[in-house]
């Protein structure tokens, strides 16, 4: 078995990553898996939300939204719906979850960042790209603020990088960054969230045919650490560290 | 270190199913993890949505919601506030995953099973028992609309059972099924949903604390199938099967 | 004409209340008028809303909900539908009404006391049912803040005990209590809010057939007073009091 | 005791009903009762809402509101907030069913009379005042579609009229049609909408102060079927007939 | 070609003015554009929103809305359907931006000033109309504030007066104030906005049909002018000044 | 006076389109006004809205919207606040129009096309850069569907092509293509609608400040007729026709 694009099973499509995109932003990248694009613009404002004031600490969070023709038939607007999704819910939540993972929020002091990741162009594995770009622009944001002086010289509110991609069975066989024709067939779907250095952060297993064993399991595993370790490096060269 | 109950690390709560509670619905369970209790209701009806229409396929879904005073403080209810939160959308999504895993829609012909899973009391671990639960009064509702002729009397539409429990670190030691006193400490937190021949349907872990290395996620994947096996015993128990 | 089960006119089905049901709340009660069950949770906390702030007196409000298949065929989720429906509105006010009208806002000191009445099981009388029982949980939630001492031990916010009843007239014959299938025969249908003392909190009477006059609506009163007699007795046994 | 604007007890507003206010409603009413001025327009059209299709019978509904500035300091309009709040409901519902209370829905046909009663000034009794000229509305709605082949030329959809007024109970004093500034010294408030003939299709009283007694409730009903002949009256001098 | 009124193509409608139509607002006016009919008031309240505190200026903003059957068939209400519709937001805002284009904020000091208007009744006109009888009640609610001396005897918070007409391109023909059957039937469709000095605040022309060219925008600009002279007139003469 | 980025009255910012820049829709355009950037795409569908079915005619409407970081400060989505505002509708129902002005409803036969204008950056004139690159997507999506033969071969939908451009008065003096800096100084904001022919369809002129006179409109109309000659020209470059 062959894929659509003659990727190995073990292999990325191509990442690319498109560092300060926007001019407005304290912080910015715009990510592409393939065909997959994302706008993550990171926002750095002093003060916390009313539940978190006077504890020291800083707040990271994040919101994840589709343009309504990044995919390949138009869907209404959420904001048109005048609601939320689950889907969207979910995502946003996961994006912020991920990057709390890495935030010293001691470090950080009583600031807030809000990532926002907009998807422009949809292909697959959109909230994996979300995650990997979102850590870029929350990086730059955090330089900023120290140069701003809205932090201390030697903070180090991140303790580690986090990137997450999709792994996925397809006619039983465990492949690495599903693009969106083979997510539509895959049995199996997992997306994992792992540090630089290789710990999880999440990993969100769903059977969506056939239910998996421990075995398919263990080796979607494998596929994603390996798969970290590559846009560990990315990440690096693209903040240039 | 012991459990605040007394438990061992590998030991479920006390389970009840009360089977048939409502007078009501198609089938129906109120079912207690220790204090953690979830009125789950099955609504049969005839037809499927629009986009199913059609294709000879049934449909099953469900709703997960929380009383407002279910919880140690009370919350605002969702409709109140004119909007469904993030964390439900999830948990109803999830809910539904797992019971579609052991569906065959084409067996169920074109018939909708609603799944109101309403949580009376919390004490952690709401979602995993509202599956648990859910099940039950699934199977009861498939059984009521074969009496009713709803459906062909040779049909099965169930292609196994499903349960589900949570598993967590806390203080590096991994436990079973999670109590809200242990569920607020642990470092990481991981429902499982488990048929009842042992296969995954949906493995989600998110560290809270530190990042989980591949050895720890191996302990609770180890616990949650051990507890999926009485809990799937549990529901035969109730089930009279 | 004898009722579906087979009861008096003047007769009301069997009540039961539990209470201290939850383990969370206050204060709470599970109450069933036949196959109606209402479950009641009283919250209390300190401070009352900004528009009664700095007066020294509290507030008392309530809301009530049905949980979709609470009744015979299930209905939409007021949380999904985004929107509370007017039915909704106008027992939770009449709750909330019916209680501050045995409540000495003065003794109660700035506090809050939300009542939480959500149904279980509907059978007709949701309405009645549900401030019959929340007088229970809202007794034992001002029993709790004397024993946490939020309010002086000689305070006695409660000026009397507050329990409804639903009256009605099917084929011309005024009968209280009804149950669903009566209900939906009724031509008149009235609610009736009594004192522990027997007198008027609220009269809600309203033709669903033709008009009624002046003899029936004094039956109808009639019928009620004695209902709220006999279920007074049972809050004072619930209560143990 | 003298009443604010020296009307006995038993004495209503000054009522005047402008028929016909609209050019663009199929029937409509401008009523004030004294000083609160509610504008009534009927609007009719062919066939029902869905749940009413192939019945051979007519719908009749109304919806309330009240401008921004028609009390005395400005309220925040119900389209802004973005729902409307229960009290709305509760009127724009009572509205409804009291219009009902005189429709003969088979002789209607299969057509829908949509009440509007939009209150350009409040000063106490809009309900009730919506109510009355909210009938003369309707008499004309349905006089129209007579003239227009709409409805058969013998057919009466109406089978009474109906009228609706507010008593009250200030300083223990038993008093018709209140004013604001009585409604909000009331002890007891009641609305009662009777009919052409004298027969009682609401009686919705509340203690806002002391509940009150059997005697009192009485004397109210007295009070509100007296008014209830010289709106008929008033409504018979407006519709010519 | 002659206009379906028999009026010249630039000619007003029949203009009225009721001058204090409300007892309870602060300033008020029912006009009349032929049969299109708005009530405008005009709520005075100390203070300004937050994000103006502090600077010692004033605000002045509005509100526009129709009521569901003031057209010729029945809207559904805005606040029925939750949210407030693309058109109603424009023409409040534009109310809102011109009564500010003749307010010297400075002099109105901190305090706030809502203009509602309501459309009772629409034939054509009815932003113009608001604007035109929005400006008498801002007058009137000024010197109702300096009577009351929530304002200095010798501020002058209006700079000028400012009132509105539409104007339009019919068969080629360039006409003033548009009736609804010429407004649906016009090619292009203009709203002007000028103060009695005759500046312009706002113009704001629409192709309906094909394009205009520089020589027509140059008559509708005349007529525009043209009216909104005699319409200041009109406005002098309700305020009595 | 001298422009911040030191361009004369009458020039235009960078101007650059680049035309099928999304892979997913039928016409697409990222545009670009200096630093404002606008993505533009447009889905072609086959059918029309229920009110417009079996006339022959197809449809076309627009929707605009800004991700919420790009702007210099972050702005809430409006997905998240639950409603659209009315800057938003106000520009989206523009767009829509200023396309349809150009547009042959019958030759376009019973299809729609919507197109999303979503800004990616702001640097003022996001509404006019919408207009400019919306007319490229449009066109594209047109020939897309030509072939597809969705439409006849010889058919022509567009019956010209249509641009938009700022223009303004700073310190007294006339400018055009205002940049953000520009646009809050503005006494006088005005946005200009032409087609390709020179013909106007949208003049929206506003006194930010001062009332502005007839001779500053006219210079005002003469600097954006000169803009539009440019805007024109640059499509017909991207459109290579």
């Amino acid at each position: 078995m062959t894929r659509t694009d003659g990727r190995a099973e073990n292999e990325l499509r191509e990442i690319t990553i498109e560092r300060g995109w926007s001019t407005q932003a304290e912080g910015s990248a715009l990510i592409s898996f393939g065909n997959t694009k994302v706008l993550c613009t990171a926002t750095f404002t002093n003060g916390v939300p009313r539940w978190l004031k006077g504890q020291g600490k800083g707040w990271v969070t994040a919101e994840y939204s589709m343009l309504p023709r990044s995919t390949n038939s138009r869907m209404d607007r959420e904001s048109v719906k005048g609601k939320i999704g689950g889907r969207t819910h979910e995502i946003s939540r996961l994006i912020g979850r991920s990057l709390r993972a890495v935030i010293d929020t001691k470090a950080l002091g009583e600031n807030t960042i809000v990532i926002d990741c907009d998807v422009l162009q949809a292909d697959g594995g959109t909230r994996t790209a979300a995650i990997t770009g979102a850590y870029v622009a929350l990086a730059d944001a955090i330089e900023w603020a120290r140069d701003q002086k809205f932090i201390g010289q030697k903070a180090q509110p991140l303790t580690d990088s986090v990137a997450a991609v999709s792994v996925g069975i397809i006619d039983g066989v465990p492949m690495l960054d599903l693009a969106y024709v083979e997510d539509v067939r895959a049995e199996t779907d997992m997306n994992v969230v792992v540090t630089g250095r290789g710990a999880f952060v999440e990993v969100q297993g769903t059977a969506e045919g056939a239910p998996f064993d421990r075995a398919e399991l263990d080796k979607l595993l494998d596929l994603a650490l390996g798969g970290g370790v590559t846009l560990t490096e990315i990440q690096k060269v693209a903040l240039g560290s």
